[in-house]
């Protein structure tokens, strides 16, 4: 299990600014990331291009979105697929595509990111949003993934008596990195005090808590790791050590303890197993804040912290650029922005960033080993990745 | 290129019926095909879960199925995505779940296609299908895969000299293999003189020249070809010995030759390269026959007839159960039924079925060899698949 027959590595990658981008339309966006990604590989040619998007379908009108876009960055005839598992899609496309190389049915794969969520009325995109969650069971109901998470955040609150003031280092971190990213939505730090006086949204989230609704597309070239050394040749060479995927019930109710992402421990523990590697070992973490709770929750899930212990982690710095397990170091979901589908490939981007020493202002003192963890709902799926960069 | 690591086996299969099923929702479809497929493989779990699907996230407001589905047939915590290329949704899923098996990181994967067309309005359903074509240049200009069809019809016809006349033979020998299978949507014979009087519904194309809007699902388990004789135990194991995908542009307009299917071209004649064969060694064929010039343009694309030629194919006999190409011999799109992201995993499904020698009355005598082509758009994503029986 998990054994795979060629190892993976990232060759290039590539990223659009997070934004409201009314000046990009869908196809636009995968384009810029894609033959940004492309350019930084030294490639000309793939043979696959996989894509991860939720809401091309509902927001856009157009489905059948990897093979346009396979043709608009003038690749037409080569294999294409979408592949969607909510706001986890990007991960999910990420591991198809090293199915695609570790399998030998492909040597050069493009996997590309892509989300289109402000053309459409802030009604109807939360709509949509709401489809990652149980139809007959939650949605039904009225719930949207605000709620959810609200309702998440508050028992956590009442479980581990934490006043809501104790979740600001997540946010406060988040925008203090992601005022060093140039293609982040909001590269402004935030204060404590403006965390605390920020307006509320669903009690007790309020809307420093909360990933925004935005745009934006990113990729990466894979190629079997023996054969790095001929693509993106002044960079150093990338490694995926471990990629694991599991799911929980999506309705929260279902879950036998909601306060523990079930699905984060599942595949950070088997992504641990694969690579040989435990919390202790790893450099950074790209977590997936859509919004604070998740922070903590997934910190815990992982092993970074004990249960209740995640709030504790953020207070000691810890997460941040200088403590032992920096997260969301360009920015985050909350500040680098979070378009879903897009958001798994966005992690990944930045971790090589940071691997290859290219993360700028933000760029972290030697890193080795950087994870990345995409989530699909309020915990459904969840996909984790590990990537080893060159000494 | 395309030298897999693994090979991979065929050991459960699964379907329901095909037709308006008021009374099973989505996440019921998807358990009905899966639990049947575990059933038929003798397994109680898998690694991981690709379910091909279209249009959940439109029509039902339920994206994030593969994990639902997941969790609904009782195997919480596995792997699950789902993957979209429009109409070849489930054959998309199907190359995955190789990619799967054949990379090693899992040794018994599920693949299921779903879909439910029948809970919404027929206007509604019609522009869902429709984001299957290019949103920016067809769709929003008016065009449905019904007009876009139409075009390519009439073209043929003014191209080739043809009739209508001539199409007939598809439709009839469609419903005449649907006549013999149990799960089929329309299983009746009809005679020419149905056709020839069949209400038009975009003209040239009349009712019987278009397959059905409906509801089912289908499924199979893979294995790692090594290991097949211990699953499915009493049953003749099926190798999948080709499996390629190649995509052209969504528009058809932009196309070279918009009567040459260059992506079924492409894949069919990669498949025969990866499997050793020529179209003369196939022993059936269920091709895409949502309408009846789609049957005709792939059959010429993957070598089985001349250009301009399919239609004598056709008034031959050959594609009949008793021809040298028996085609959509358990009622194909047309007369089994085609829902959407299903019908990819049908067709495979009953390949298995006669490979296997349990295609009932519709059994081919001592098929050996069967391929299977699922069409995305107007044939801008175009996968096909070769199975292999067991002496």
């Amino acid at each position: 299990m998990n054994n795979l027959m060629r190892d993976v590595a990232i060759v290039g990658i590539g990223q659009t600014p997070v934004g409201e981008l009314w000046d990009r339309s869908l196809r636009h966006l995968g384009h810029d990331a894609i033959m940004a990604a492309m350019q930084d590989a030294g490639i000309e040619t793939a043979d696959a291009l996989f894509v991860g998007n939720m809401l091309s379908g509902e927001l856009a009108g157009q489905q059948h979105l990897a093979t346009l876009l396979a043709d608009f960055v003038g690749l037409r005839g080569i294999e294409a697929a979408k592949i969607e598992a909510a706001c986890a899609s990007g991960a999910a496309a990420l591991r198809v595509g090293m199915m695609a190389v570790a399998s030998g049915m492909a040597d050069v794969v493009i996997v590309a990111g892509v989300e289109k969520m402000t053309d459409t009325l802030p009604a109807e995109t939360t709509a949509a949003l709401a489809t990652a969650g149980d139809q007959e069971y939650e949605v039904a109901e009225g719930a949207t993934f605000l709620a959810l998470n609200a309702m998440l955040m508050r028992r956590y609150m009442h479980e581990y008596s934490v006043p809501h003031a104790a979740f600001a280092p997540f946010p406060v971190n988040a925008h203090q990195n992601a005022a060093g990213n140039p293609n982040a939505m909001f590269p402004m730090a935030i204060s404590d005090a403006r965390y605390a006086k920020a307006p509320v949204v669903a009690p007790p989230i309020n809307i420093m808590d909360s990933s925004p609704i935005c745009d934006g597309a990113a990729a990466v070239v894979l190629v079997p790791a023996e054969r790095a050394a001929d693509y993106g040749l002044d960079k150093r060479t990338v490694r995926i050590a471990a990629s694991a995927s599991a799911t929980d019930t999506l309705a929260i109710h279902d879950r036998r303890e909601p306060l523990f992402l079930e699905a984060a421990y599942l595949s950070s523990h088997k992504a641990y197993a694969q690579a040989g590697l435990t919390p202790a070992d790893i450099d950074l973490f790209e977590l997936h804040d859509a919004f604070s709770i998740m922070s903590v929750l997934s910190l815990e899930a992982c092993g970074f912290a004990a249960r209740g212990q995640g709030i504790a982690l953020g207070e000691s710095g810890a997460i941040t650029r200088d403590g032992k397990i920096p997260i969301t170091t360009m920015g985050g979901l909350k500040a680098r922005g979070h378009p879903v589908g897009a958001t798994g490939l966005y992690q990944v981007v930045e971790v090589v960033q940071q691997l290859r020493g290219e993360a700028g202002p933000n760029q972290l003192p030697h890193p080795h080993i950087g994870m990345t963890q995409n989530i699909g709902g309020s915990g459904a799926t969840i996909i984790t990745h590990i990537l080893v960069g060159q000494d």
